[in-house]
């Protein structure tokens, strides 16, 4: 079976090889068919943790998005559940190009109209917001979590605040953000609480899948 | 590989074994490791084409949903775009049931914000509309089309609205009734028409694929 290339963009700083390739090597474990490449943008230590560092990303994601079309592959995820650069970068390629916050929210409506949302931000992240709407029952942060890297240190805290959500009776638990998929918080999640817990890694996976290999 | 069990609720009185399976096979076609066990609602020839109709078909659709769990399925999809029966059924069931029409509405989120409908009612079925809102750019019914079993004899005026919404500059398409599926009209587009067209039993199947195989 020869697999289908897509690209993957990280919007977090990463010279480790391995940590760099985790979003991808997620979507791969998930969707065999997918052969994932991923790149990271440069100066960009902490990730996107306010909408001014997201702005002054976004001409670096366009221009992987782009460097990605030239190479041949079939479509590209930008790996942030702010899906900063989407709308931006579809003006330049003509391949899919795949937010992983509207991949999200787009495969929680699958379970039901009462959704909790556990984000890294003050607010739901705006795809998601937009998306959702009054589906999202309850959002949280959970404490010490200011950005991306400081989610692996913080489980406990993690665990927390999904409970909190639990408690609200809802019918699935979106991760709103890609940090989330980096430290597996859907398996540590799975083995305590019984609600589906939506990946953004893995539900981009899922639409990229769709769009490269199904339809 | 041993394939996952799923039922597939017909809205439409059918006699016919092949006609009955002919959702199924497109399912089983996109994603072979699901087995779709298809079965049908009696006394409803025509499917549900108006709010009334319906409304008496939810009973006969909440019954079906509850033998497939008895049989042990691991999830049921109602293979209709206005999803009738899933929220009574989800209070009935413990395994997944996915409606067509949220799964259509969902996969379609992922190509843009502007959005086309082609449907056979009067108006944008209520899954469909509250999902993507203000994302429909156009909404179309073709001429001489009243019900599901009118759809194969009407390609021309078809071909005819989905032309007008392309017009409109969309970034997708969505089919807003299984019917469309039936008649495989998302082929029949794509000769003609460049935009993608997002088909609603295609559709519930990446998503029940997602649930059962995936997650």
């Amino acid at each position: 079976m020869s697999r289908v290339k897509v690209g993957l963009v990280r919007v977090l700083t990463l010279h480790d090889e391995e940590a760099l390739n985790v979003h991808g090597r997620l979507i791969e474990e998930k969707f065999p068919s997918l052969y994932v490449i991923s790149r990271c943008i440069e100066g960009f230590p902490k990730g996107l943790y306010n909408f001014e560092i997201e702005k002054k990303a976004i001409p670096h994601i366009v221009k992987l998005v782009g460097e990605f079309e030239k190479e041949g592959v079939k479509a590209v995820i930008i790996s942030c559940a702010d899906d900063p650069g989407v709308e931006e970068a579809r003006k330049r390629v003509k391949i899919p190009v795949i937010g992983a916050g509207t991949a999200v929210a787009s495969v929680a409506l699958i379970y039901g109209d009462r959704i909790g949302v556990l984000g890294i931000t003050d607010e739901v992240p705006r795809p998601i917001k937009r998306i959702l709407g009054d589906r999202i029952i309850g959002y949280e942060k959970p404490h010490n979590i200011e950005s991306t890297v400081d989610i692996a240190k913080n489980r406990d805290e993690i665990i927390r605040s999904a409970k909190k959500l639990i408690d609200l009776n809802i019918d699935a638990l979106v991760l709103a953000c890609t940090g989330y998929s980096t430290a597996r918080v859907s398996d540590l999640l799975k083995g305590i609480i019984d609600i589906p817990v939506v990946d953004p890694v893995v539900a981009s996976g899922l639409l990229t899948y769709y769009l490269v290999a199904v339809t």
